[in-house]
């Protein structure tokens, strides 16, 4: 949706060189607002608003474009400008963009990028993607043990200005061993006492990550210990960077698109369903796709084998319900894995609670089982041949197994997935229905021999 | 996993009323640890452990048991002491923590309660759940206009010690209405002009959210603002309270698990799959499943319809491949449906796309149906009667339209829904299913009765 609102003002106001009212554009609205407000505008246009604010508000309002914007602004406007431009920018979010920008254009404006920042960029980009590596800042506010209150207090004011957070400090020695954190709450109470080192007051018990641990484990412990920040070391405990708040709300955002996407068997996009290129999300459906095609093909083995049996006339009848004993195991399925898969993500269970699982998955299938059973029994009642009563119990003998296989292969294949190392979310859909597709058949026309009469 | 690492040494503490090493052990470490090696002491131990800590850490330290223990503790310890202790717990958290005590103790309690903090958890808890009013907690940094820099250094200084986050500070006229917000970062940064009133520094253009606005809504502002903390306002622009970015972090997380159990048919849970009582857990899935049945119920309808037809000699391999059709048909239903579903939550798609969807839908369900159109003629060669190679045909065909079908139903409905003010995540997915599943049906068969021979 662009707000098209103020296209027309902020186009005259350019081509007067209203400076006043276009400074005041820039500084009066909620950056967010700011940002809005420019999104008809072209690259070119956007940029020469952009002159109207400091370096900090410009690096602002330029976060708060949709990503398609960045990249065109980086890709078009003169390369000096937005070299320098781009050593303004969070140390986070230009790697992400740089990322995407046309390595050709990379190749233009890295040389023309101050050294400290190439370094930095250079340094951030070789993190694996979604490793806390990727993710993290290396921004951060950094004390020495020995300093006191008042001068602590003094030298974060000093880098506010350069900074994403100034609510966590980090306590670090001469070669960046992370040593402890004090939370700016508590350097402002203990204002009072300006000559205390903050090293009396910091907290040395702290909750860090590994820079190479995943995305998704940062985002839980945040979580877990209601963190504004989390710091992020190397195995020998030298502080790196700080992943924030908002940062992985994004993250958890991520994680969970991706799961939703992964149990519904499509490969994780990397941006959003309209950015991605349309091949591309061909491509990650139809791979999934396949995989579940060739495992539907077994149902067409599984039907083969027993077409001699279903063609008796006592037996034509039961064609009629393959689909809705098929899709009663898959969705039975497709619940219990469901549960299983966003209940491991959330951490509500673990891998030791498997008994318990299987446990309540077995109550869980032979109720659900019966109950849909029972209805089962009167709509078979209608279709199946005389004596209805006995013939037709096959249905609900049918869809209580079938229900069961579902929960209980729905619930295990996860946490068998889990342990084994694998993401649960990615595999256990296509065998969950794989599996009870063919297993359904199976199950069907094993229960419909044993309880109708054969021909021969 | 309970930590009893330290249980017998905290036993033997409490047993030696050690209070010099009792409270070492309370401050030590992070209150995150703290509560996870008491995790496996009684209610009556937990307590008299924390008497070794002082109130905000025995708050914090509180904030970090499990539910189902924090539950316990206020169930049944002394109902004097755990009245007070409520009155020192965050307004948000102790009204959710009220909720699931018995009704009865919560009777008793309430009465003990001091006035003020009484009287604010009637007022929360009469939000209705999954509001912002709900999830908002009373206590924030509240200052006035013409207060000068120094002073409201001081100021929050004071009041740091009862609020959640004293890093956004809300500037209120005499009737609460919100005026302006101040960073922290910004007071600091004025410290060198002590007598500018943060009137002249406050930020006027703000985010903020109205009391009764869903949850979601909240979460979405937030993460797109990158806030740590949302100001909640009444119509008047009365301001409220305010939601922090940790209970934001838990809103996002809550609502991708309910969107992710909606999509696979399970009516959302309130608390965790352990936590959730088996009886409402089959009772929650029932619902949908009993749904499902009844739609795929339609495809024996839609069977019997072709029974005739499908008993013809040149016909009866054609039911060796309803399962493929109609598997086929639900997944590529599905991975549409959640695709859209997901980017609809995290805003990526707006219902003014629609057009732009389904042209990629369109073209995704040629370019996935024809693929997998052509493995299933290679497969249908070996199973079709003389000419195979033209009878074959039966499938590619069946198999593009199914796809073709899965792929714009599938989009389609959950914008239809959402259009309609209706949850997409809840309502599409049996209506997905369930349509595809006798469209799959009715397609084959006429596309059958097209290209074969009929007897007739």
């Amino acid at each position: 949706m662009t707000n098209t609102l103020y296209l027309p003002e902020l186009r005259e106001m350019l081509a007067e060189n209203d400076a006043a009212t276009l400074s005041e554009f820039c500084t009066a609205l909620h950056p967010a607002r700011t940002a809005e407000f420019m999104e008809g505008l072209s690259a070119q246009e956007v940029w020469n608003v952009l002159q109207y604010a400091d370096v900090p508000l410009r690096v602002e309002v330029f976060g708060f474009f949709d990503r398609a914007k960045k990249i065109e602004i980086i890709e078009t406007l003169d390369r000096e400008a937005i070299a320098a431009f781009i050593g303004d920018l969070p140390p986070d979010d230009r790697v992400d963009l740089l990322n995407e920008v046309r390595p050709g254009i990379v190749g233009e404006l890295m040389p023309l990028i101050p050294t400290d920042e190439r370094r930095d960029i250079q340094r951030l980009s070789a993190y694996p993607e979604d490793t806390a590596g990727a993710v993290m800042t290396t921004q951060f506010a950094r004390l020495s043990e020995d300093l006191p209150v008042a001068q602590a207090v003094k030298e974060v004011g000093q880098q506010a200005g350069e900074l994403e957070t100034i609510y966590y400090l980090y306590v670090v020695d001469e070669e960046d061993h992370l040593r402890g954190l004090l939370s700016f709450r508590q350097l402002v109470t203990a204002m009072g006492k300006p000559d205390t080192p903050i090293g009396e007051l910091m907290e040395r018990d702290l909750v860090t990550v590994n820079v190479a641990e995943d995305q998704e484990e940062v985002a839980d412990k945040v979580a877990r210990y209601n963190l504004l920040a989390i710091p992020v070391v190397d195995d020998e405990h030298r502080m790196l960077g700080i992943i924030t708040h908002d940062d992985v709300i994004d993250v958890v955002r991520e994680e969970a698109t991706e799961d939703a996407h992964r149990i519904a068997a499509v490969a994780p996009l990397e941006v959003g369903y309209l950015e991605t290129h349309l091949l591309t999300l061909t491509r990650k459906r139809g791979i999934w796709l396949t995989v579940l095609f060739f495992a539907a093909m077994l149902t067409a083995l599984a039907l083969e084998e027993y077409k001699g049996d279903l063609m008796q006339p006592g037996y034509v009848w039961l064609m009629l319900f393959i689909p809705l004993v098929i899709s009663t195991g898959g969705n039975s399925g497709s619940q219990s894995a469901t549960l299983i898969i966003t209940a491991l993500s959330t951490g509500d269970i673990k891998l030791q609670d498997w008994w318990r699982v299987v446990h309540r998955e077995l109550v869980m299938g032979l109720l659900l089982g019966s109950f849909l059973g029972s209805i089962g029994y009167f709509c078979a009642l209608l279709a199946a041949p005389a004596p209805a009563y006995l013939t037709a119990a096959v249905i609900p003998a049918t869809l209580l197994l079938v229900v069961l296989c579902g929960t209980l292969l729905g619930s295990l294949l996860p946490l068998l997935f889990r342990r084994l190392g694998l993401d649960p979310a990615m595999m256990s859909n296509p065998f969950v229905a794989g599996l009870i597709d063919v297993l359904g058949i199976v199950i069907y026309m094993q229960v419909a021999l044993q309880l109708l009469p054969t021909s021969d």
